[in-house]
């Protein structure tokens, strides 16, 4: 039996739902990833029983992508076919059966937007099919699947850092050369990326005024002698992604406004380090980051326009807790034993230079796992 | 003033429709990146209004991404501002405007799943906003916008797939040896596009019998001598994507069965060109194809399972019209003049091998403009 199909059962035992049926078309679904291991374009439902055997409705041209010793495969050649596939389905579920799809009720939408998946056509085609079952919101299922890592998943974080900061360290930094675009930059780091495993996303290649912007993407924009270089990018080892900045000099002598932003950030992130900890109120640790820039005297309400980490995996931006502070209507979450997630201060000096360094960590009981060490000095390029 | 807002805008006047909302999350609406040319992750939303500045609330983090001479910007910082901007801006809008969302009809969906992209919870949170304005599905305005293309759209085309024959022809055909993992040659092929402007899809590298599977994407597998190589990849210039699909054989002496396949496909694909032409229905093409296969004595309802075109743009299957049969309830549309689309004919032998030609061409009023040639005797690598 497949591991993870037996793990969401369990999970859906626990919280007594019957079935879990992930809709999409175009893979815009990244459960359906998760389970299948493959992207799937043509329009797709897998539906996870309690117990049984998990099915798969998809079409002629992708069944072969499905694998037919964990699911019962049905396929489709043409639109119509599916819809009548689709309907037999839920019509054979039995009556009064709670079934979980990844949408959120209307009033939760804003602040559960990585829950809200299911687009609203589907929705509603879907939902019509069986008006004797119970659909529920499958956040609650998609939280225990994807919050805390698994021992397989860990090891591939620590695989996938590991990878990451090997191929900037021993291919990318000797590449780096003023004058190149950084576009041309961010393809040779998504080249080593893809090499290792895959792209965790579209890296950041972002040189001079540009750092200020934290998600600037690559641009023909090249890279300029005295200036900061700042690259975000991260290796999607099977299916479990890396995420890491570096801030770089180019040039010999960095000025010393970009030094002492250089410490400050990488002392916040040192600050981070020591109050991360399984069962801990993330805010306590968004603070530890923030006083440190006071420390500095840089005002953080301005220059820090960001939450100091989030969650990794199978999305860069994953589902869990992550690191942020705590507004009265959204208390800060206690960090999760077994999560990994970023460590990523930063200040950002709009129309001149941006520092962030950013690193990956677990967390544990007796504190924390770092699975990368961006530099305590920066490095001159 | 923005061209593409000018031509939305005239687009939204010709259907009576006061003005177009774009929200998204994790970027998952291209036309957000269709309309400010860059991705943007946070949750956003794009309002175009018929006549007037166009504006946008997005995060503090993100809100330099937006082009400020274009769009009014209101920037949040939490997700309880973006609620309240949300809700003002649509309460602003005047009682009994028409406003359209990139949302389906429940009993549509199934045959319109390219135009429903909104998600269910965004659904329900936009539309409860102002009680007093009229909501309609925007796949009308969708297929304006997307399914002709403008002339600065055509010439990307033409860059596009010129980019992508010249990378496999000078770069990547040379670098093709037996041994060499699918997944490095993939990684090889995602370098080349990125430094000609990007990817347009992850690249299907498949080796042998891999090659009978029409979506299978690159895998560990290794290319082994005396066997067909399917690749299938396209550059992405400027937010034109070109869909190229090459089968080679690797050794001296391809076998009887794959040199006759490959021919049968090649003059398949020529059967198709000699039909495309602005206002001809398109099952008139695939019928060509399928005639031809038929000709050659091949059962092309078991060895041909897909269609034989469909529309490319900004994305790699794009809105518009392709080419595929008619169907009683769903009749073959007439292809349109100044679309550009792809033409594909396959042969999948399962377990065996695959082989399918796949070049791109302006639809015009005299007929076609081919963008790529795949040639016409298989390659030997």
């Amino acid at each position: 039996m497949n591991e993870k199909v037996e793990r969401i059962q369990a999970i859906l035992d626990k919280h007594n739902v019957d079935g879990w049926i992930i809709f999409c078309h175009h893979s815009h679904d990244i459960h359906q990833k998760y389970l299948h291991e493959k992207w799937i374009s043509s329009a797709t439902l897998t539906l996870i029983p309690k117990t049984g055997k998990p099915s798969v409705i998809t079409s002629r041209m992708e069944e072969m992508l499905v694998d037919e010793k964990t699911y019962d495969i049905k396929a489709y050649k043409q639109g119509n076919e599916f819809t009548e596939l689709v309907s037999k389905l839920f019509n054979d579920i039995s009556d009064n059966s709670t079934i979980a799809l990844n949408f959120v009720e209307e009033k939760e939408v804003f602040t559960k937007l990585n829950y809200d998946i299911l687009t609203s056509g589907a929705f509603k085609a879907l939902t019509s099919q069986n008006k004797n079952l119970n659909y529920i919101s499958a956040n609650e299922i998609i939280y225990d699947v994807r919050a805390v890592k698994t021992k397989k998943e860990i090891e591939n974080h620590k695989i996938s850092a590991k990878l990451a900061e090997e191929l900037m360290e021993d291919v990318v930094e000797p590449l780096i050369k003023p004058g190149m675009m950084e576009k041309e930059l961010a393809a040779i780091i998504e080249f080593e990326c893809n090499k290792r495993g895959g792209v965790a996303f579209e890296p950041i290649v972002a040189s001079g005024p540009n750092a200020a912007i934290p998600h600037h993407k690559a641009g023909i924009g090249k890279i300029k002698e005295n200036q900061v270089l700042l690259i975000d990018y991260g290796v999607a080892y099977d299916m479990s992604n890396s995420d890491i900045t570096h801030t770089y000099w180019i040039g010999s002598n960095p000025n010393e406004e970009v030094l002492r932003a250089y410490e400050a950030v990488h002392e916040a992130k040192e600050a981070a380090y020591t109050k991360i900890k399984a069962g801990i109120p993330s805010d306590i640790v968004e603070l530890a980051v923030r006083d440190k820039f006071e420390e500095f005297g840089y005002d953080h309400e301005k220059l820090y326009i960001h939450s100091t980490g989030h969650p990794i995996g199978i999305e860069t931006h994953d589902i869990g807790v992550g690191i942020r502070k705590s507004y009265p209507d959204r208390p800060a979450q206690n960090l999760l034993e077994n999560s990994v997630i970023t460590v990523e201060p930063g200040l950002y000096f709009t129309g001149e230079f941006g520092i962030r360094l950013e690193d990956d960590c677990i967390v544990i009981k007796e504190g924390v796992i770092r699975l990368s060490n961006t530099p305590k000095d920066i490095v001159c390029l």
